[in-house]
């Protein structure tokens, strides 16, 4: 078995670019694969608020309706201004397309990073809440969750190598369990609020003044936190290349439909939570989302239905990554940002690099943090919103250039969505600096640098590498060397194909005893092949030092007129193992000429029956 | 920095050949590199033998000084029999020559499997019984046993990759410190046993019969426990190049020291263990050895610096494989039974291939077992009693053919030697079988198979590559054809270049669509290289495949007597991170068509300036 039929049976047959439509997405596809970090995120969204508030006592959770009422208005401000993301950017690329265009490439590069490494911090710290959520139901399982949270990593990268639609297929299912579920859970427990039955003993109240002990500043601390329930709504406007077309009108609706979700269920359940009178568990052993449900159906059946699918959701989340990651570090590098191979699709129209990149950084992530990824909750949402935030001023810079039809209107939209994400950004970067901010504060300039440094370098390798369509190809000749172990086939073959090359041809031996080098001189005088031996006596017990010295002298007679040949054999084997038993010197000698000279380095084949 | 430069800054200088004379080893430096192994196993045989007899009661503790008498007898059959290799076999090779030779090749690889499993075995829990001796002073380290384990492993893969001589000299003080700790502890235990001074409480008797309770099979258990303190003496008889001129007669002379020594220290620390009457302590808190320390010197200054270095030398014995496994594996490579490369000298003398596959076996076993290699230890003493016993039933067969003087004499002892060495791996397989044993009577015969098919593979190769030297070098020319990405620098240098190799020169360019191949059609006549252009447009969005294609048809047209020469650009950078940037598709189209198809492919470096 090849390593090619190896490669069909585990990614399937290649694709060709025709069936790249048959790939993209029906929007029925398109709202599980691109929403499930955005709709996981309500998992927890209300919780947030809670959390915070409870620092300052049960009292102040009255004030989680007001603070989820803003974050709503946020989720449409967002929905809204990335609708028209969709429309200026159809070719999608989202914040990282706006910023670009409209603020220059360094903002551009800037968000990004920021969306690329919080696409990174996503896989990580969802894939480790799933296994956290198996290990808490198989405690046998605690010593494993590293290799666990792995195998799921690279059951995603596999996946997604087979192509997007079909992990589509694969991840729709808990999705829209996980919608289901959250539309009954909002409604019986509406229903039962709204009729006084049920456990809803709580009077839902909205506050009308600041009581004492709450200040602003948590309340804001608290909408901040709330604000991870937004994450995730971005992926859409980055993603729309891959909707079935019409693409633009798709993907507006699917992140329509997204955002009534989202308000549906993130308000929903904020009400609950104060019709049932949840108070948070600060310990993190029973959330809030299921103390609802607990509330609302007791613990039946269908209470463990919304826990598998929450769990299966939060899993899920790192797919919008696999989905988001790749396709934008395709654009980027489609501009030169990022090393070209990121733009090269595989062999399943998939961005391979970007993929298994992306499988990578989370692994190591995973690895570092033992999969205790918690702490890195926070640190994800600073670069969803800085990427929000440049994503909106360069679309109010866009309206105000372009004065078409409404801009007014449009950019106000824009403006106040670029005041409230900068806000959070703010208040993120304050309130949890010690908590890991830092950590993004200075990873994300680092890589905007980098970027810029491989950016500025294929600019250079670009102008290296322009001609003139009236510039003359130069005449050349060539020398052509043969490194020899002996007389043998392969030694015989590739003079056969020397003296075709060039009439310079020269064998070259190295010995390491002057006995050896007269032994062999004798012998090739005997062989006769109609080349030049040269042996060199060598005191080291390497090929390389005197083969790079000879060239030397090669280099300094001929001058620049005579380009200079080294032909080096290559074994092939038939069965892959026993290619580690050959190569091993010649791999080293090409690697080194090719760095140290400038030198055309051939490898002949030798094919070998066993 | 390049990395020659780094490669220097690391591992010094490279060495001439002449030089490696120089690196061959005094004894007084061969003494501690050959034989940390042995002495280490001293701190733990006596312990090994009275664990096994305090199964049956305090009472057959008095048996330890027979058992103890025994295997010294065993220590200088073994010595005597391995100075007899010594003399046959002076290049070295141990067992594995000496079965090899008068059992034949299987054999030889048996014996050569044996002890190469052994030697890493050795590093592995020799290193990590050092670790454990830190972690037991400093608690605060035991989450890190694996990295520091690794850290140790690999600065021993360091300093032997340095070169021998060097490496000695790190390690010739503590193995001089612990012979000097250990026969002042001898010596004064003695004394004070002598003149009934100090703690000896105890009368040392040695027993007459076998009381109840004490089974024959108890003490064969427990003196095969105790042999784990002879393995390691046949590290110097495997070693003996290494050795400075007159190298057989300074082995011979290093062993004898050694032999004396280890029956010494042995015999000593087992009577003391008597006079002092200790105890072992089955939970493994206190050694033997500690507690005999304790008694003589009490806790005091001397106490301490006999612990440390026993934990140097347990760490050390390591070395003692370091130096083991790439000579045999280079002798075995050099009779084509392992990879070739293994027999391959660095720059600086030392065999590479070998130091770095134990660093890498070692490090394994580390991390599978998590640094808790006390499993490991009854698993390697297998490996070195069977090499033995190969060893001297393959003497035994050389004095019986050669009928030399003394022949008789000779092939009792080593007849004598080989039956007890037998006796003691049948035991060990016996009694450890539950314990591990079956792993390596698993692994061992499944190397040597793989052994063998390595030896087979090479010889269906020199068959192949075999040349009379009168056939003449067949007439050959080539057809060369150049993948294109488009009009540019690296395009003009490689037509040039190409034009020089063959008349037959053809460019071929993949569009990803029709409008794509036409312009670049056009483009192409405009520049006119004077080489003629094919364009495929490709459904896949892959170059490899029509390129494949391109070159059967290629083949097809041309039949046999055209060799297909490709040409494929690399872009040489000065910056190594550059070089990330570029060359991946270059390396990928390479790997496949020599794979794929009997072509010619030719690197053409073009110098980036940045």
């Amino acid at each position: 078995m090849t390593s090619q039929s190896i490669k069909r049976l585990i990614l399937g047959r290649p694709l060709k670019s025709e069936e790249a439509e048959g790939e993209k997405m029906p929007m029925w596809k398109a709202l599980p694969i691109l929403s499930s970090d955005a709709l996981s995120s309500v998992a927890y969204g209300t919780e947030m608020i809670l959390l915070e508030l409870a620092t300052v006592g049960a009292f102040a959770f009255s004030f989680s309706i007001p603070i989820a009422l803003a974050i709503i208005l946020l989720i449409a401000i967002l929905i809204v201004s990335y609708r028209q993301v969709i429309d200026a950017y159809p070719q999608g690329g989202g914040a990282y397309m706006v910023a670009k265009e409209n603020l220059g490439m360094m903002w551009g590069r800037l968000a990004g990073v920021s969306l690329l490494i919080d696409y990174t911090l996503t896989v990580a710290v969802s894939i480790s809440a799933g296994v956290m959520a198996i290990t808490s139901a198989y405690h046998a399982a605690v010593p494993y969750v590293v290799p666990i949270a792995l195998l799921f990593t690279w059951f995603m990268v596999w996946m997604n190598l087979r192509g997007t639609s079909e992990s589509g297929n694969v991840f729709a299912f808990p999705t829209y369990l996980f919608i289901f579920c959250m539309l009954v859970l909002v409604g019986k427990g509406l229903f039962d609020w709204l009729t006084g039955t049920g456990h809803t003993t709580h009077s839902v109240s909205v506050p009308t003044g600041l009581p004492t002990g709450l200040t602003w500043f948590v309340l804001l601390k608290a909408f901040s936190s709330g604000c991870s329930a937004v994450t995730g709504v971005e992926a859409i406007s980055n993603a729309v290349p891959h909707f079935r077309r019409p693409a633009e009108k798709n993907a507006k609706r699917t992140m329509l439909t997204l955002g009534i979700l989202l308000a549906v269920i993130f308000g929903g359940v904020t009400i609950l939570s104060q019709a049932y009178n949840i108070h948070p568990d600060p310990t993190g052993t029973k959330s809030v989302l299921s103390m609802v449900a607990e509330a609302a159906f007791g613990r039946g059946g269908f209470y463990y239905v919304i826990q598998l699918a929450t769990t299966a959701i939060l899993t899920l989340a790192a797919n919008t990554s696999f989905n988001g990651f790749p396709i934008l570090s395709s654009i980027m590098a489609q501009d030169k940002n990022m090393p070209r191979m990121f733009s090269n699709r595989g062999d399943r129209l998939a961005f391979n690099y970007g993929i298994i990149t992306l499988g990578i950084l989370a692994s190591i992530l995973l690895i570092v943090f033992r999969g205790k990824t918690d702490a890195l909750i926070p640190l994800y949402a600073i670069g969803v919103f800085l990427s929000f935030t440049m994503a909106q001023v360069g679309l109010v810079l866009k309206w105000c250039r372009d004065k078409s039809e409404g801009w007014q209107r449009k950019a106000i939209i824009n403006g106040v969505g670029a005041f409230v994400t900068l806000c959070v950004v703010i208040i993120f970067c304050i309130t949890k600096f010690k908590e890991g901010a830092w950590i993004v504060i200075i990873i994300t300039p680092l890589l905007v640098f980098l970027l810029t440094r491989i950016s500025k370098h294929y600019d250079n390798v670009a102008k290296q590498l322009k001609v003139e369509l009236n510039e003359p190809i130069p005449a050349v000749e060539t020398v052509v060397i043969i490194p020899v172990a002996g007389i043998h086939k392969v030694v015989l073959s590739t003079i056969a194909y020397a003296k075709a090359l060039s009439p310079y041809v020269v064998a070259f031996y190295v010995a390491f005893s002057p006995e050896e080098a007269k032994k062999m001189e004798e012998r090739w005088k005997q062989w006769n092949p109609g080349v030049r031996l040269v042996v060199v006596v060598s005191r080291y017990r390497t090929l390389i030092r005197p083969l790079i010295e000879f060239i030397g002298r090669a280099e300094r007679h001929y001058g620049k007129e005579k380009r200079i040949t080294v032909l080096l054999p290559e074994f092939i084997t038939h069965k892959f193992w026993h290619r580690l038993l050959h190569n091993q010197s010649a791999f080293r000698i090409r690697t080194l000429l090719l760095n140290r000279k400038d030198v055309v380095v051939s490898t002949v084949p030798f094919h070998l029956n066993d």
